[in-house]
């Protein structure tokens, strides 16, 4: 019996997350101040961001150090464990070796405490007491509540209310750890009741939901906002699994020919992948796999232009790939995947082609689901699924192609507080939704009229 | 910093299940046969268990071989992290060193899993198809769920009703992994069409439960019952848990003053304490605390006395702590240690003096379970919330004798599935059952007619 998983020692814990800034061939471009349309200063974020997040944010320097008091609470969970997937690969009788690095081993269930732990201690140590948030399905949301916890500060989440009716427990946790939350739209803010009034019974999106958060985080003095996703402090944060990731394929004696990786604002994927894009820069041969769901085909079917993070147009402008702020995903059970937007950073690495983008459609996904938890026993989130279907894709390419490739993909988090969305699945009740070019593109209509930036093509 | 988390190489896991019963002061008295009162022979579990079961059930070795396909798909999560409480203990500033085994690292999410894959293995070898067996609050059916998608077999739960409506998710895990779970008393069986007739509305019992699945068993050829507690084999499976946890201890440098685990039918305590139990024979001095609640006193307030352990009376007679088998403990959340009766393992160490039991009240638990969630981040199922409890208890008193105690619990698994029972207890909704000596006489007269063990005292 060969090694099934490889834990690293506490001591292997990256002291430094990395910045891939300091790397990209082509630099990331800036984001705008969504008044004025020119470049942001730093200042302008000190409303929602504390300073030494703001500087994260901007960014040049390769190596960054992990503050001690971050160290310390990485280790309730971390060094997280690669797993080899002996048993998915028998079942596929596929060449090729398949390992996983497993995030769901967090309190919280998920890779969202990587960053989630040090943005708690960055607003603790910048005098914030309370910090305002919005969460899809609810790991960004529940993660965060953990963390402020560690740090003793409140937390008030706005959950994007189908998800927040359809996953109590998501609530129940981050009630457990002390944190409030509220379906959104609600009509504790402006932007909140205007949405109601709008639509009384609106299922909420991530992009209403991020109104709210900023719209109380700027209204109160000791009060900031804090975003899962998307924004470069974020992906540097999650670098840590990626960094951890390539000290365990060194001891098991591999090297990735194809990472995989679910991605809705791209954080967990670039956690993994940041490192080996640095790798990949340098001169190695790796086929790096953005997975997203077919019904929210940022990637795959979006523009790469300047658009706004949230609904409201309160957000800075940022380069990325986008579906339009006004684009509503259907309400697929991957709830973490439906963002209209990309973090800039991925998106630069796609358009740059260091890495590519493939959508796949919801059945599969839980499928490929059932197979994992029946073969490796863990059942995963349903964001998580997207990389396990495409790892099955590749391993089933493999075996046709007579290939011993070797797959490393991100798990993300566990399923255990998404396991309505199996039932819906075991039942039969899911389908697939077909997303028509009309409907993105008039959902990208809505920002023809935004600044472009250098790289926008037509 | 010193160390968080201890974890063993994969060549550390045990080769060796350990059996107490080579090593008992005082033997464990036989099992009677429920028909004639005499002590069981072997074939008499031939219809309900594989005879690689009935083996370790009466085996007297002190050392039992790990099979090596159970020892490969024990590396899917063990060996399981030990973890020191540093935050917890901060918290309580406490001069005590908490220690826990995290048994929630599992698929399943608690300890259950030690037994289920061992027992699904021996009944693959035997040729057994399909295994039928009953759940509490869910942790026991959606393990053998799992561990039976490991193996091949088919798998039918009879779940406690009240857990089956309070718990869709735990249905959910089950249906994940291909098994069948039904609420219980059903219609399906004879037993459960008897309960239905007396109570129409009958929230269920593990006893009443028992009875459903056993007789399903023994009407099928290559149909086998498991039980996921209570019996000798399944305490063996669990000495997993200790024999790391030593290891663990030695390389943390420290050895246990205080251990202490929740009990319902006993295999998690067992698991963990057993192999400290031979320390302790062998003249280490070491408080061992078995933590039951409240509302279902086995150990404190009931009787050692043969009795069966379901309520239809299927089961052979087992010399054991219990409030009779007509017992319906309140419905508490911790659906786990709703049981009449006790492990005739534990049992025996307990009127051995080898070990205690402490009695604790349901709102103390959860109080505790949310103390851990701020500090150690992990949400405690409701059951290991009694150890928790137990532990802060201990840790309190520590500070005030102002000792450097070395206490280690089992935190045997996590509450991910279990958060309406945290939704509850934050909305104000659990209140304390006070159990009067009334309704334990009365249901302790259901056994005064059974033959009584040499150890038995009125």
């Amino acid at each position: 019996m060969d090694t099934k998983k490889i834990f690293l020692n506490e001591s292997e814990l990256p002291r430094q997350w990395y910045n891939i800034m300091a790397d990209l061939p082509t630099p990331v471009e800036p984001p705008l101040h969504p008044g004025t349309g020119q470049p942001l200063n730093p200042n302008d974020l000190e409303a929602i961001f504390p300073m030494p997040l703001i500087e994260q944010e901007m960014s040049q320097e390769r190596w960054i150090d992990i503050p001690e008091p971050v160290f310390e609470k990485y280790l309730m969970w971390r060094p997280s464990p690669l797993y080899r997937a002996y048993s998915l690969e028998k079942h596929l009788d596929t060449p090729a070796k398949i390992y996983f690095k497993n995030e769901g081993v967090s309190p919280a269930g998920s890779h969202k405490p990587n960053t989630a732990l040090a943005q708690a201690y960055y607003n603790k140590i910048s005098g914030t007491k309370k910090i305002y948030t919005e969460t899809g399905a609810g790991q960004w949301g529940s993660a965060l509540s953990f963390c402020c916890a560690q740090f003793g500060l409140e937390c008030k989440v706005y959950m994007v209310k189908i998800s927040f009716n359809q996953k109590p427990y998501r609530r129940m946790m981050m009630e457990t750890w002390g944190a409030e939350c509220v379906g959104s739209p609600s009509s504790e803010t402006a932007s909140g009741r205007a949405m109601l009034a709008k639509d009384p019974d609106s299922p909420g999106s991530l992009g209403m939901a991020i109104s709210e958060a900023v719209e109380r985080a700027v209204q109160e003095e000791t009060s900031k906002y804090a975003l899962g996703s998307v924004l470069n402090h974020v992906m540097l944060h999650q670098t840590v699994i990626g960094l951890e990731t390539q000290k365990q394929m060194e001891i098991a004696g591999d090297y990735p020919d194809i990472i995989i990786g679910c991605s809705g604002g791209g954080s967990n994927f670039a956690g993994l992948i940041l490192p080996y894009v640095k790798d990949k820069i340098e001169g190695k041969e790796i086929e790096i796999i953005g997975v997203e769901p077919n019904s929210c085909p940022t990637m795959t079917r979006g523009k790469f232009a300047y658009d706004f993070g949230d609904l409201a147009q309160l957000t800075p402008l940022l380069p990325m790939h986008t579906l339009g702020h006004n684009f509503v995903p259907a309400a697929i059970h991957a709830g973490g995947l439906r963002y209209h937007g990309m973090s800039p950073i991925i998106s630069q690495l796609l358009i740059s082609n260091l890495i590519q983008s493939k959508a796949i459609p919801q059945i599969e996904t839980f499928e490929s689901g059932i197979t994992f938890a029946k073969t490796e026993g863990f059942i995963s989130a349903p964001e998580t699924n997207h990389a396990v279907a495409m790892t099955i894709r590749e391993a089933l390419k493999a075996k046709e192609e007579g290939k011993e490739k070797v797959i490393l993909f991100n798990w993300s988090g566990h399923g255990l507080v998404d396991l309505a969305a199996y039932d819906d699945f075991n039942k039969g009740k899911l389908s697939d939704y077909k997303l028509s070019d009309d409907i993105i593109q008039n959902a990208l209509k809505d920002i023809e009229s935004l600044p472009k930036p250098k790289q926008f093509k037509e």
